[in-house]
């Protein structure tokens, strides 16, 4: 299944009117579904249902496993695989399954339940932040740092690897650069959790270590749920051509991440632990 | 509670540094509660959490129930408020309560599984606009028009009328206008799912059939989850600033929508339905 699917268009600029074909991005859903418990009590749910832009499902699936802390590292998972068990072929794409290692616990009632609704006294942006505070550890590698040079120099290098971007201008992407400004790792979606997922995916698969001493960089703007996914991978900058929100910029302060907004080629603002930005 | 929220920060430009008070847009979990049965057998289940800007929390409610397909109506509804039986302050106004009019029924164990996922096949597009079939009318209103030039001005309207935004570079918006390029509602949130939410509640409340007659414009990209919305309203043209999914336009053409992308001050892409739009 492709990324991008051919649409006939017509265009309008001022006065003139003509047809056109064009390429837009792919939407599609996603179901995750998990396999789990011992050898001989083989059980299975549906996770979730995302819509997503195909590829790179694999790591879609382990990214968002992980993200959502029900597996650590890839010693938890025997395998990722599209469901061939489904009455017909329709859809086969967009069904995955991940077989769980039978020693992983997992609290089915509770990852069916969402995880915001468990304080008993309601939900706000603290309960929240306490709620990452359970699975997640504060970052306190203080030492790494990056140069403004370096970090004016993202956006661009991310443009330039976006290749669906450049066809459909329909995509959000999340890149992970190391201190240099070099380029790691990226990844593209029409849903920009999707995009963080699947780079975390990636990563599980190679060396998830290696996020500790990097930058993220986001095309978009940083919401609560971005901001979660990086601290879970200890993720100690994270910079974004757009705005974060007051959840983001709150959960960054508490965990000890350098926040950047509005990173643009020569200028930037930033909303939490400076100590990291050399001039 | 307020939409932006005040915060400190360094303002980095070439090889100045500086700070700065500015302001980032609000991001907040509500939890939306659903009472519901007879009234000797009251029963209460959270339907769901999102992460949104405070404000209009009573429109994002209905609008999202009546997307949703839980309610047709405001008739549907005695009452929503914030919860006052939470055994802290804090968080009540992050937790809503809306009372179902007890002659309404409700299949809470399908509200409570995603709807994508009844499909026996598996998921695919093919699937997600099947679903949306089951709720929502085809529309064929083709003696509605409106002309390039009205549409041209609309980006601009939207903007002009985006109160927080301006302070933050931080919302989506949607925006509601006649087919005279009149602004009939907008409203904004860190979310562009729950800003079309906020929209639709706000029209339950007033008049929902003026959407069949009138343009729903767009801040961002045009995903199928705002045109399965859109079309739940039955408004026959969506306009947007960004680009289409594919699934958005497959849903689009399907029902009979009409749908623009690119949209700016001299220029737009028609992606369906084109007989809505007069030179």
């Amino acid at each position: 299944m492709n990324s991008v699917q051919p649409v006939e268009i017509i265009k309008i600029e001022k006065n003139e009117q003509s047809g056109y074909s064009d390429l837009v991005v792919t939407e599609e859903p996603l179901e995750i579904r998990l396999g789990y418990g011992s050898e001989s009590q083989r059980a299975q749910f549906t996770l979730s249902v995302t819509m997503r832009t195909p590829g790179n499902d694999e790591e879609l699936c382990l990214g968002f496993l992980y993200s959502e802390d029900i597996i650590s590292s890839i010693a938890d998972v025997i395998s990722v695989k599209y469901c061939d068990d489904l009455g017909s072929n329709e859809g086969r794409e967009n069904v995955m399954r991940v077989e769980l290692n039978p020693a992983l616990e997992i609290d089915t009632p509770s990852l069916q339940r969402n995880f915001y609704t468990s304080s008993s006294c309601g939900v706000c942006g603290k309960a929240s932040i306490e709620s990452v505070q359970v699975h997640c550890e504060i970052i306190t590698t203080n030492s790494l740092a990056a140069t403004k040079d370096v970090l004016f120099t993202l956006p661009e290098k991310l443009r330039k690897a976006q290749q669906v971007f450049k066809h459909t201008g329909g995509l959000h992407a999340s890149g992970l650069f190391n201190l240099q400004g070099e380029l790691l790792v990226h990844k593209e979606d029409v849903g920009r959790h999707n995009a963080l997922d699947k780079l975390l995916g990636n990563l599980l698969l190679k060396d998830i270590t290696i996020a500790r001493s990097a930058i993220l960089m986001l095309s978009g703007r940083i919401s609560f749920e971005l901001v979660q996914k990086a601290i879970k991978a200890r993720i100690p900058i994270i910079a974004a051509v757009g705005s974060p929100s007051s959840l983001a910029v709150d959960l960054a302060n508490e965990f000890g991440v350098t926040l950047i907004g509005f990173l643009k080629e020569n200028k930037f603002n930033i909303y939490t632990n400076e100590e990291r930005i050399l001039s």
